[in-house]
């Protein structure tokens, strides 16, 4: 009886990123899920992509968050409309779905938007486990968490089809083998696009820049 | 109906962690939960803290993974009992469950143990959910993770009766406000000892050294 309930869930949680599909399909915007461990740099990212494309493109943000508002006063400072999801009255849950975040865009003036981003909970384990109807899931691993997480926390790296190995300016102080973490991506997911940057120094963030340009052009297309 | 489901559960757990309380005390075994995000430091820490403290203490460990035993590899070449707990089989989750501790814990040779580390699933939220009857639960803190998140992670610090700030080797290189991080730990819990230290050139090791002597010194008493 209890797998039933599991199932009509599993069923309700599909069916609710499907609708997302649609969605961002309907109104041309790339959404973009965001999901690492607590500080590997997803709200860095999301400010310094603002910054460096602001009057190129439009963005939104969904903030993802158990019960402060920090990340989302950092981000406003940007001209971008920013929805917050506590996720604590509803029990402090350590994920996002798929349903919060079409509740939380419907609210959004959708023709000033190119690209969504959804900023999950910090925590690499359980949001890999909820669709949510995006047109990519990114997962950021700082250099200073090792070389071994993409083969300890497989899923985050298997649902996902970017990963941005994030502080590679913190690398000349750290023992980090790059080339068994290259590896170890790899092996979690062989189709996943890998790129290194540096939110502080901007070293490889071109590439990422190119990367939401052509997620963009290929949407509006 | 399903909150009494929930509640069940709950009791089930709150039930395995007393049973837990009497067992250590009975073994007079010192058991520290540590728990973290993923790559704050704690396969490190039981590393070298099996090292400065070989001769001096006997220690045993129970390793949490999703699905590898790399943990437990690393640790593999201390003269030290380790259990690894694989949660994959259980749906992969997120954390450790107090009826898992003892049935890993049951099999150990207590006369040579007295420090038991439990290194949890690294996840600042989940773990912080389910009690496990041990003697301290311990929360590392990356200073590379930034100075909000215990504001972020609250029920974390809440549960914790020891923060350990890890990778201070790291502070010049970084643009973290020790200050704002250490108000930020009081802040989510005024009872929260807080130790700063860098396993990798030992920085402040002697005093979480001194903490383990001082737990065991109690235990045995």
């Amino acid at each position: 009886m209890e797998i039933k309930v599991l199932k009509k869930v599993l069923a309700a949680q599909e069916e609710d990123a499907k609708k997302n599909v649609d969605f961002f399909n309907e109104k041309k915007v790339v959404a973009i899920n965001l999901m690492s461990s607590p500080g590997s740099g997803k709200t860095t990212l999301i400010d310094k992509t603002l910054e460096a494309l602001a009057g190129e493109m439009g963005f939104a943000v969904v903030e993802g968050d158990i019960e402060t508002t920090m990340d989302a006063e950092r981000l406003a400072k940007h001209d971008v409309q920013i929805t917050q999801i506590n996720t604590e009255p509803f029990g402090g849950d350590c994920h996002l779905e798929a349903g919060w975040i079409r509740s939380a865009a419907e609210s959004f003036d959708f023709s000033r938007i190119d690209v969504l981003f959804v900023e999950n909970v910090g925590n690499l384990v359980c949001p890999a486990e909820f669709e949510l109807g995006v047109d990519a899931n990114v997962v950021l691993l700082s250099v200073t968490e090792g070389e071994d997480k993409p083969a300890k926390y497989p899923l985050m790296f298997r649902v996902s089809q970017l990963c941005l190995v994030t502080k590679t300016d913190l690398l000349p102080f750290l023992d980090v083998d790059m080339a068994l973490l290259e590896k170890n991506v790899s092996k979690s997911n062989p189709q996943l696009k890998m790129l290194e940057l540096s939110s502080k120094t901007g070293d490889g963030f071109a590439e990422w820049l190119d990367y939401l340009r052509a997620k963009v052009a290929e949407k509006k297309s």
